[in-house]
């Protein structure tokens, strides 16, 4: 049986001088000194997280998450439970949202399938990390055992660990799981003390109605496992597979000194309890945008997090973190390649 | 002498028919409907205006219109005037912030050089349009004659001419030149009835007290052409030659078919002056970036634009619009190749 111990061994520390060489290039390139707003931070962060002046993502590597989730029987979602497998042949076949941006980006694509209640079996590119074919319904008892969750945990670094070894220099985590914006909302409530109704939002597509009835599943989850304190304790009780899997990546990331790049909502979740357990992890942390769903910009500045973007997206599977990625390029192309104003003989201000 | 008379002839309508197609196809792509937000709109809006069901945006043209303004002698910059020569040679050299970003993109780059004091000659990469070394000092008399205006104007649709020629599926059109900020203000406070203390902002770098002089410089312009009514007198009273050769390419573009991606705060002042001449050239644009520079806001306001980008940048020479391109592209890849509900067996919602 895995344990939960790796996640208490000490995370990377940013390289504080590489950061230091990263802002002077800055002040010395051809435009106005901070004109290139987020794009001048971002390429100073990443040359802190990847140990060099001029910083470089080639090679990103994207692990999709997929899980089933009991809670769904609470009629949480406006999609029905079979579409979590089917996605993932969707994944596998090339045609959904991530496949087409992975292809766009030349970005390494893995589809971790952690159990669905609709098994689509063996399909290349997608690797079987079953856990059971879903967590148990949260408002009925505990989402997970510690057995599936050290699994769950251990899956997602195990995806960084393949990332690392394919010599990736960004890590991207998304999920896919019908019901997982209620984990995720339950998840968040806990953590920052939020009420139900503040943090719940439509997921797939609810209506007024249904994001009411979600919010009172959530209630009814918190009062259930309302004596527990511990982060790990709640991403066990009220969490999910992908839930676990993403901050087992996030934890594992830091301790191997790989930036990683946060998609929407419930990958903010995973973050957030990433970083609860792991303080010394928030640091590899950058995020890509600021997304629909209602709860993330409370869950945004819990963070301290300011994403790059704001396109009103919703759908997860690391979409938005995807679509942010060309951003992070051409800020470590401009950062690389403009001419200083030695180089170009213009005068400075 | 060139005449003014084409900036009345009609401007191409958009596909009404591709665009209700686009829209449909929106709805059964393997996504939540609305999920991918903003990337959802700008395909449909692509379809439409380059009426095909499934836009590209392989072929980008960039021009880059570098001129001096007289208005700099009044102290309205943090930079000296020789940097628009100097840079126009750094955009040759490639060493520019849009000389990096258009080869990232894989975009034609043109520079236009309509005027500068610090004359570089003829450079390769370089088009010279010279109209004269700078605009009249606009506080003093008019900013230019009606033929150094029509010259201007037709620049810009030359522009537009050769990226139509050269299969440019999207133009971007950007600026450089000392003083630029001071005559977009005054254009557009004359356009807009705003008071200048209400749009100047910072430009390349103004502290506070650089920024009430300038203020009071557009103040002074506004006083001294204020019997002018008419937005292409304003044009040549307070404008310049980049300005005028963006809203001429914004016009040309429109009446070509051709979409335009509009940079920041003085390429949107062009983009207002063009839709104040032509409004039906305004479906045609698209715009990339909130731009830190102050009056921006009100601009897009005035233009009833939503851009994508909200970076807090302020460097101009179409780099914003440049860092939207890849957006743009991933919107109209994901519209193109992502799978139907029916070709990937998911169920609906």
């Amino acid at each position: 049986m895995e344990t939960l111990d790796w996640l208490d061994l000490p995370c990377r520390a940013p390289d504080a001088v590489a950061a230091v060489a990263a802002l002077e290039r800055q002040a010395q390139l051809t435009k106005p000194p901070g004109s290139l707003g987020a794009l001048e931070t971002a390429a100073v962060q990443l040359a802190a997280l990847q140990g060099a002046v001029k910083p470089s993502l080639e090679k990103v590597w994207i692990s999709v998450f997929a899980a089933d989730h009991g809670v769904a029987e609470e009629g949480v979602s406006a999609f029905p439970q079979a579409v979590t497998g089917a996605m993932v042949a969707n994944f596998a076949q090339g045609g959904a949202a991530i496949s087409v941006l992975a292809r766009e980006l030349r970005a390494s694509l893995e589809v971790v399938n952690l159990g669905t209640v609709n098994d689509v079996g063996e399909l290349p590119g997608v690797r079987r990390a079953w856990i059971a074919a879903q967590t148990a319904n949260f408002v009925r008892g505990e989402a997970m055992s510690t057995a599936q969750l050290a699994l769950a945990l251990q899956a997602g670094a195990q995806s960084v660990r393949l990332a690392d070894e394919a010599g990736a220099q960004l890590f991207i985590g998304g999920e896919m799981g019908i019901g997982n914006t209620t984990a995720a909302t339950a998840l968040a409530c806990a953590l920052l003390g939020e009420a139900p109704d503040a943090l719940a939002g439509a997921g797939t597509g609810l209506d007024e109605a249904g994001v009411a009835r979600k919010a009172a599943v959530v209630q009814r989850a918190l009062a259930l496992h309302g004596e527990q304190a511990a982060p790990i304790a709640w991403l066990r009780c009220v969490g999910g597979f992908e839930l676990a899997a993403l901050a087992g990546a996030y934890i594992a990331a830091a301790q191997r000194g790989m930036p990683v790049l946060v998609d929407g909502f419930i990958t903010s979740a995973a973050a957030l309890v990433a970083a609860r357990l792991q303080p010394a992890c928030r640091p590899w942390m950058l995020f890509s945008h600021r997304s629909q769903e209602r709860g993330h910009a409370r869950l945004l500045e819990a963070l301290e997090a300011e994403p790059l973007l704001d396109l009103q997206l919703r759908l997860g599977e690391a979409s938005g973190a995807a679509v942010a990625v060309p951003l992070l390029r051409l800020a470590c192309a401009l950062h690389a390649d403009m001419a200083t104003f030695a180089e170009a003989g213009v005068a400075q201000a």
